[in-house]
């Protein structure tokens, strides 16, 4: 860490400084140029609350140089983690499926996607009962009774269920889910990630619409730092200014998270686009890219929930792209065991 | 609302569409172009999912004409809301202060910050309690002692306060508080607005960090479609690419929440530029723009807490700028009022 | 289009404007609903100025249907477009390779480098001669002497060559050119597209740092309107509130732009991540999501310009990443065929 | 400047750097931590090009401290600059209201438009005769003949004139401008700066859409480094994610000029909202953050330009808005006094 300070700070204050820097146990490097003084900071700055610093009156500037976090953080943990979930594990070279319905809306519909997107190759199954809804005159989920039917097409299938918990006190409705989902607009939760720290079960962490690199990490490091290191990570796309897709996948997620940590990483690009057209290119272009997996709507056809008509395409267009990523994915590790 | 259709759509699928839409009371005007076939919805299009209908096969877009939030618009409020808290009205032609320390550290510091923003012309008292923050090794907050500091300090000047809630559970603590206040992070944390929406006291919405107005809106209209109508706005800066400033002050929000709301609409520049030496530009800002009011960290001067050193010209500063936003309040009144 | 009202229009305004829609050839079907009365417009309405109709006191929204641009426009132009550029096709199922250096630096390093790329794979050398730089301190360009080295190195290796030009008085130097490049911040220069338009020769449009896709277009229907149908699209990363990568690849664009246009689509993993670490990802993902081909940098190894270190490096990197975005190419097309 | 090394950086190379930056009179204090080791460089920065160190295998990341503008940087120059233009001063404590049409018209158009502004308190006269427009079907203004108009205007009503100068080559037209305006989308035309900073006359610089106030300030320098320091900046609204209003007024940006530069801050409120009903509550803001100025559309009545309707009604809102932004200027500075 740096602390840039002003020209001609008060010199009472700048020993104060110093020797509160000093109480910390961080040694302090000055270097003084024409105009600028610096304080170069060694040893563990992590405990120092850099906004504090920065309100100081004689200081101009504040820079970080180590990162915040340290459980999350590939420096510490070189190796790439995996995670056990049910028979299969997520990371670890792998290509994990998971697909299913947005809202799980009843029996049938979810017995019957849940069979189609394990034929195809689908190792986990996704549903939502909590449905976070910008509206509250919108379809909320089925909550507990949704929770029972994923509990019954996981013992129909044999497919570990992942269903995002929107508040603490639904705890306990999440005794036979596999995996936590944190939804986006829940990914600064501190309460909930504290909560799921202490779980003997793995959290998957969507990123957050306008969320840096660093505070989803800080995020992980929530629930790794409370205990509970079985996090996956799950980009879903960012919020910019282009308003003709949703969200913008943010494909450089995938090696930047590979870069920074060793938490395994998984594309959504169902809520990216929020466009159907547009997923199975932005899928492909994640397996390519290195993800981990993918999380991907298969959905109740709207039209059989508003009309009634025929639901089969959608599951069909599944059907074509599942095999496809897994075949993508077995030829890029040919291609890189080749040359290694 | 509108649905454009697709060339050719499937003529089963949308007579079905049709037959729904009809289900629902809602009344269709066909327009027919040379390439474009658009559908016009009349009738109480707000409980139509959007959602749903964008994504049948036979539909290119669907858009919205109607505003989907009905208690917080002024379509149908015409009048400007006034809320009560203690003794005073927030909205309703007055400017409303509140100032007080990001987080209450002591008794000694609150008391004093409390007394000398009070002197300086603050109507509400604000303090944090529970603090989100984005690390989890950086200080939380004082929790519920803070807010029994709150009470006291609420006690010796007569200040009503308002603090930030978190999370459901903490709500047995805020007994004493007299706004809650719901941050930029929980913004879309609907259970907790929900809930809020169950008490009979104000809540101050903080906008997210990159929420648009129409969601501002939605989670207002969250807690008073639950209830409670006494809702006051708070825009606190926006995320975009400039990072020189921590977020971008929306002074336009003011008159837009104006036009499409009656509720009261707050300012905090504190949060919104990230930096002291701002905050005075961008406070007498907001009331040439005509906010209801501010809301102002006045801070306990980290010299203070670091490095024992004196705290005076903070507190300075705030007492410097109340007065002057009053006199700027006061004389653009008078203006308004030579006008009409 | 779509022309939302106010409530009560004044009568005689909307006369008006009906006439003089009336007089563009505009047919309207009125639709009026409890509160709102709407004008669908059907014809040809990229004629009329949204802006102005927007602006009208008795209107309270216009919404388009029908884009704005024609020549870009895949509906009116159903097959993807392919543009010829020496002896290889931009687009038509081919993966083209520019590649070469930011800067053209000398004529060492540039013929070593297109020597190299070649080997590699790469069909189009890029080599920057004018390079618009934020600070007026920082190195401009080799300018006409950079498009004389670039031209040697074309006779030397046989590649077609694609430099930027920044204004139009440059033209005459870029008689050698195969491809004139608009950068990201002339995306919006509609004089230098204009005289573009009147070239007989491929112009590479990179999208603006924050430029939607309708101005994306909107750009290259500049050109295709003044007579210059060859256009290829260039994305190289937008700007969001992310900082830790210079820019964000917005690999959704492909898909996007296979869909509205059907103009071939290149993408640029150099300027999008600003991380040399970062490109191979993106860059093959690019190739999963079908892009048409990639603009990267071989860059002339800054340890070289500075400290005369070993450039071979990066040479390397590009060495190894040519051939397995190839095979992947190779490896899509096959897949793709044995579903068909 | 701060270089940040890579772990056990190569040694030879690391020499190279140091020698490398001592040949340009850069002195290097090293940091040496546990972990990290820092090189901090004192001397004149400014000459390192960022990028190139950034770029080089050993070092991990590179940190400015010094700003790397100096014409514009208020550290070199304390003092606020004024810039005459005409018989008035932009900037040094004046509120300077520069309105007028958003496109010249017609004689009758700009001449009553012209004469109404300056009665109600405008001081100069704002024109645009080559417009931006990002259609190539869209009115593109009335070229050299709207400037004819404009110096009609002038000849007229004596108010000074500001203009938008597109293109290198239209220079010489604008012999009678006092006051080029560079539009937000050529912000980064490096060549049209360069161009006026050799002119004996004020240019105006608009903030890119999404320009940083560091790019922004880099802009002004060009200008300013080739010989021109009558520098006027603008800000007119950044692009975000919020689609309501076309962009968001950064009323911030008028207190972090004031910091970080001399140079006059002018607010154009009317592109900043792109409503008309929000441009009042905008420019009042303005004022009372201190700007120097105003840059208003008065327009020519969009309903009179289509349907020949009465245009009277836009410049009573300006003559009732000038006059307010006047008093309110006239007040602050008062109000500023009495406490000085």
């Amino acid at each position: 860490m740096f602390i840039v300070l002003k020209s001609n700070p008060d010199q009472e204050r700048l020993n104060s400084l110093k020797e509160w820097l000093a109480s910390k146990d961080i040694q302090i490097h000055t270097s003084e140029g024409a105009s600028t003084t610096v304080l170069g900071l060694v040893g563990d700055t992590s405990v120092i609350d850099i906004d504090l610093i920065a309100a100081l009156d004689i200081v101009e500037d504040v820079k970080r140089i180590q990162q915040p976090y340290k459980y999350a953080n590939r420096k510490f943990h070189p190796d790439d983690s995996s995670i056990k979930v049910g028979n299969t594990q997520v990371g670890g070279g792998n290509l994990t499926i998971m697909a299913g319905p947005c809202s799980v809306e009843s029996e049938e519909q979810l017995i019957t996607i849940a069979k189609s997107v394990k034929a195809s190759g689908a190792t986990l199954l996704r549903g939502g009962a909590f449905k976070p809804r910008s509206s509250p005159y919108a379809f909320q989920g089925m909550g507990a009774e949704g929770l029972k039917l994923l509990s019954l097409a996981k013992k129909e299938t044999g497919l570990p269920i992942v269903s995002e918990i929107m508040e603490v006190s639904q705890l306990p409705l999440f005794d036979d889910v596999d995996v936590f989902q944190v939804g986006a607009r829940n990914m600064q939760n501190f309460n909930l990630l504290n909560v799921l720290g202490k779980q003997d079960k793995p959290v998957m962490i969507k990123r957050g619409l306008s969320s840096t690199y660093e505070e989803w990490l800080m995020s992980a490091e929530y629930v790794m730092a409370s205990g509970n290191e079985k996090v996956i990570l799950c980009e879903r796309g960012i919020r910019t200014f282009e308003t003709y897709t949703r969200n913008i996948l943010d494909i450089g997620a995938v090696p930047v998270m590979k870069k920074l940590s060793h938490l395994p990483i998984i594309i959504d690009p169902s809520h990216a686009s929020g466009k159907w057209d547009l997923v199975p290119a932005s899928a492909m272009a994640a397996v390519a890219a290195g993800a981990d997996g993918l999380l991907i709507e298969v959905h109740n056809n709207p039209e059989a929930a508003l009309c009634d008509g025929p639901q089969s395409l959608k599951m069909h267009t599944f059907d074509y792209l599942a095999p496809k990523m897994l075949a993508l994915h077995a030829f890029l590790k040919d291609l890189e065991g080749g040359k290694a």
